[in-house]
């Protein structure tokens, strides 16, 4: 079996990778990399053969900056999919709750926890570039005060001691990931999937009414928009790019239609990809 | 002249404090507070009697830690401005460009000077909380090598000295701010406005076309949209709340109209506010 090098943004044990595992299962052979707009680079200059990254969280939002890159590097959306996130504190063997003094992990982690620390005030939060990385940094160092918030996946990587299960407040905490292929490649599903989602980006001309009258391109055919997202548009102040998911897959007739009536309305339309819908 | 204590996040000298001079000139007392939410709080504790906070950025975007208090807090807008940023590289007196080797900021700051970090590859790039008190911190500390960024009030305000003018990537950078007050205070506007603009926010039905629905109640009434902004609904995954900006006052006959056809087709709406459109 071909494997598909993937890369992601984060340390080995991230939750991209496990999105990764989801959408690739064995076929992926995972690429750690440094920031977002590497695993861009990477992929659009061939390193790697296919990307997974967090679009949107249903407690923080839509993950803006990769919204940004979909539209400055030519790459297609080829899959998606949804992972639970469990935040668990985790600690080197030996180290009891009650002598954490530091906690490390992610901006996005440490507020999606805030109930604990309250209820643990002695405890200092510390931000980290990204939360397995924080899992791995604090067994590297072995300080006998330290956790980090992460994955179990990252605990069992780096033989860390699960302190505490699930410390997130809301448990209605989904990432959705989406899986990045160069534009020329294909990647056929392992079986023909039920539901197609679409997703495309583009700007409409400054008029009153002019969002709505895109909109209805998609309403008009009853293709049922599951997202939408304003971001601001470079160098036109008050101006904005829409990225919007809808269901349907680009080479159906009715979706052809609905591009084509966009096309009227709009200064700009780039389809982003046709995928199978995650569960 | 009654003062209006006027509340906002940063130090002294930031960005969001020209906001506030532009919006209520010399009745603005201004009260510098350290986060978003304790500005949120001093409002609605009546510890302030208004506040200045940034909503969104051409460049980087909207706030979005700020629309969501939007929702969970009892205020109302009463105006809004845009303030051109302009960043500036801040030392102490003495201290010159080639002794630089730390530029403290806000990350999103730092982000927009990009270009200036490029062709100064020794200088490093250090987070701090606000603008305004990178500028505070740097003049306090008069390390021989380092700086900070922000605005001419940060500098004129803490001393210090301007090394380089508009250091930012791109000129077309704006930030809008809003004006808050208490839900049953009112701010009679120094004259008569030409133009109104009215800010609310809405849940739909997760039914297909639901959204294009609920936005026709404005487009069917001529009513011109200024932006739209989704935010996840809480506890309710894959569903969204919407942010809506319009050109037009909450007691017009049509905005009235507007506003029972949405409440038809909305699961829950909140208007946050009608006052005089910005330049």
């Amino acid at each position: 079996m071909k494997k598909l090098r993937t890369g992601f943004q984060g340390a080995l044990g991230a939750f991209s990778q496990e999105a990764a595992t989801q959408l690739l299962g064995d076929k992926a052979e995972v690429v750690p990399l440094g920031r977002f707009e590497e695993v861009f680079q990477a992929l659009i200059r061939g390193k790697i053969d296919a990307a997974v990254i967090p679009v949107e969280n249903t407690l923080a939002g839509s993950v803006h900056e990769n919204y940004d890159h979909l539209l400055n590097y030519d790459v297609r959306i080829g899959g998606e999919t949804n992972v639970r996130i469990v935040h668990n504190l985790i600690a080197p063997p030996g180290v009891r709750l009650r002598d954490i003094r530091k906690v490390y992990s992610h901006p996005v982690a440490l507020n999606q926890c805030l109930k604990f620390f309250a209820s643990n005030p002695k405890i200092e939060r510390t931000t980290f570039y990204d939360t397995a990385g924080s899992v791995k940094m604090v067994m590297d160092e072995k300080a006998p005060d330290a956790a980090a918030i992460g994955s179990a996946a990252a605990a069992g990587m780096y033989g860390g001691h699960i302190l505490k299960r699930s410390i997130e407040d809301d448990r209605r905490n989904y990432t959705r990931f989406v899986l990045l292929i160069a534009p020329k490649r294909t990647l056929a599903p392992e079986q023909a999937p039920k539901v197609w989602k679409t997703s495309l980006v583009f700007t409409t001309r400054n008029t009153p009414g002019a969002l709505f009258r895109a909109l209805s391109a998609f309403a008009l055919r009853d293709l049922n928009m599951t997202k939408i997202e304003s971001r601001p548009l470079r160098g036109k102040p008050w101006e904005y790019l829409f990225y919007l998911d809808f269901i349907g897959r680009e080479d159906e007739v009715r979706v052809q239609n609905a591009l084509r009536h966009l096309g009227e309305l709009a200064d700009f339309y780039r389809v982003l990809g046709s995928y199978p819908k995650g569960d």
